[in-house]
């Protein structure tokens, strides 16, 4: 009989000054992670320690110098040191550009461990991409650099809470600027992603996927917008590739239905568009996906929040939830390559 | 001791072949609205006598040849008829012009009556814009066709649930011109429109209103588009006028903070961003009020649906809403105008 292993997802600690060690430290205080995964945070041991004292949690921190943390009790905090900050008196009192110059070498050893083979996911917490890029290194935010570092051209961005996922054509782009960048390519791609991504990670097998308008009414048949004609075309396509997709769809009453169960998920034209009804529904729990890249990542659907850092009181919901995701997209992903497991 | 008359309001049928009829008999069926208003259909007695057998509600029909339907028994349905159709075998088999027809001469009528004080507020069921245009007249829509009738140039369309309140500076507008037909003058009108209709009909001494962005992330300081300034300049001047006015806010994370009660409206910049999150709280019972009309009017928050007219699966929860919404306004504005009432 073989033994399963559990999958080893490597945790960013993201910026030290950031939520992230204490939405970590508590989301892997709770004993609801540690029957399907070895996490193995990649970040400081000094700045863990001192977050883990701060909030009181039972927890030991174990630096892991080699190997991976296979087989670990509950309660125990493995990490992975590539930095030791000294921490002042709030964990959160730390100079800035070290912690800066830290935060991203968690990510660079993410990656390259994920390529590698070494663990099976990625999860990421909060960065400054600011204060990256004021160290002169080039950093447009964690997608891009995983996207860049594995060649991946075309990748998607999903967030997914419990029954509602959306996928992004567009993301951080001025309003103004999402019409003239819709294209019949870009849309069918992201159909064919998420299609695949819901195949291969969420075990779909033949996921529904509606994809919403983007003019009000839809166009109310071109009377108010003509890119309706671009996304028909796009689904045409992804339907004649025997996708099971349907839309354009008036957005306002699309994420409702989506939300009871008739679509597996909706392809939205803008950022707001999706992420609007998925805060809504769920606020602290929605986790970030990124589909297409050779490798699970999954990331939290918040930023560093500097302004509570540091105070105890960030939900760790959210990171809880992409360690889960992560976990369930590993054991799809090696049920797809082995079915015998 | 003054006896208090309960307010009567007009509610115009609709389109006869759509699902107006329906939607009001079965609204008007449920007892609730009995107590606090007296409904007077503008419409066609032949239409709602077919439609009440049709569903086997237990009301009968009484034409209102004149005065008003006040203390009437409840199972009264009263019809001021404006139309005698001869119904098809189904409530909706009915000739195309002459049913367009009347449905606007409902709307005519509510208008003058409105306007002559002998109701004090109006309800409509949907309409074709479309039909009715065909017949040469000249319809944008009720709203539209409301606001000239009173000389009224600012207005704002308003959806309402029952813990959210969207206002929205643009409504039916290609999505790609949003952005050039936004200004500090009207994000204003339309910030200082809602504070006091949220003052003059829900009662709220100094109504807390948030403004959404329009970019995501509310533009990350000018990175994502600079909309965001104009919005800032009406805020600000709105602030100085002394409404406790709030934004450009990140639209993603707004809807949720505004529906757990942290503000009493959420002006949007367009139709989606404030119907999306709207409709997937209160799918079936949001109401469409009209702000900045010198009379009550609201409305339901759906269209003619032929597609399922006539079947006895339409929802009234909207009609019923927008009864109950309508006599709650009718009442506070009798007390803003007499306070001793």
């Amino acid at each position: 009989m073989t033994r399963i292993v559990k999958p080893v997802i490597a945790i960013t600690m993201g910026d030290p000054r950031g939520v992230g060690p204490e939405v970590i430290a508590k989301a892997l205080a709770s004993e609801s992670l540690h029957p399907i995964c070895s996490p193995l945070v990649l970040g400081d041991p000094n700045i863990l320690e001192q977050t883990v004292r701060s909030l009181d949690l039972a927890m030991k921190v174990a630096e892991i110098q080699k190997g991976l943390p296979l087989d670990l009790p509950p309660g125990v905090l493995a990490v992975l040191p590539l930095s030791w900050l000294s921490p002042g008196p709030s964990p959160v009192d730390i100079p800035g550009e070290d912690s800066s110059r830290a935060s991203f070498a968690y990510v660079e050893k993410a990656g390259r461990m994920v390529l590698a083979g070494q663990v099976e996911a990625i999860v990421t917490a909060p960065v400054s991409k600011e204060a990256i890029s004021r160290l002169g290194i080039p950093f447009r935010g964690h997608t891009e650099y995983f996207a860049e570092l594995s060649g991946t051209r075309d990748f998607v961005m999903m967030l997914a809470g419990e029954r509602l996922r959306v996928a992004l054509v567009t993301t951080h782009l001025p309003l103004n600027q999402v019409s003239g960048s819709l294209s019949e390519e870009k849309i069918f791609s992201v159909i064919e992603i998420t299609g695949r991504g819901l195949k291969d990670f969420w075990g779909f097998r033949a996921p529904r996927i509606a994809v919403a308008a983007f003019n009000p009414h839809a166009g109310e048949g071109g009377l108010f917008g003509k890119e309706e004609e671009i996304i028909s075309r796009a689904v045409d396509r992804a339907r004649e590739r025997n996708w099971d997709v349907s839309g354009p769809w008036p957005a306002d009453s699309l994420f409702q239905r989506a939300a009871q169960g008739k679509y597996d998920a909706v392809v939205c034209m803008y950022h707001d568009q999706g992420l609007i009804p998925l805060k809504l529904l769920y606020f602290d729990t929605a986790v970030n996906v990124t589909l297409g890249l050779p490798f699970i990542r999954t990331s939290v659907d918040h930023g560093v929040a500097y302004d509570i850092a540091g105070r105890g009181t960030a939900s760790p919901r959210s990171m809880e939830e992409a360690i889960k995701l992560a976990a369930r997209m590993a054991v799809r992903k090696r049920q797809a390559s082995n079915p015998k497991i």
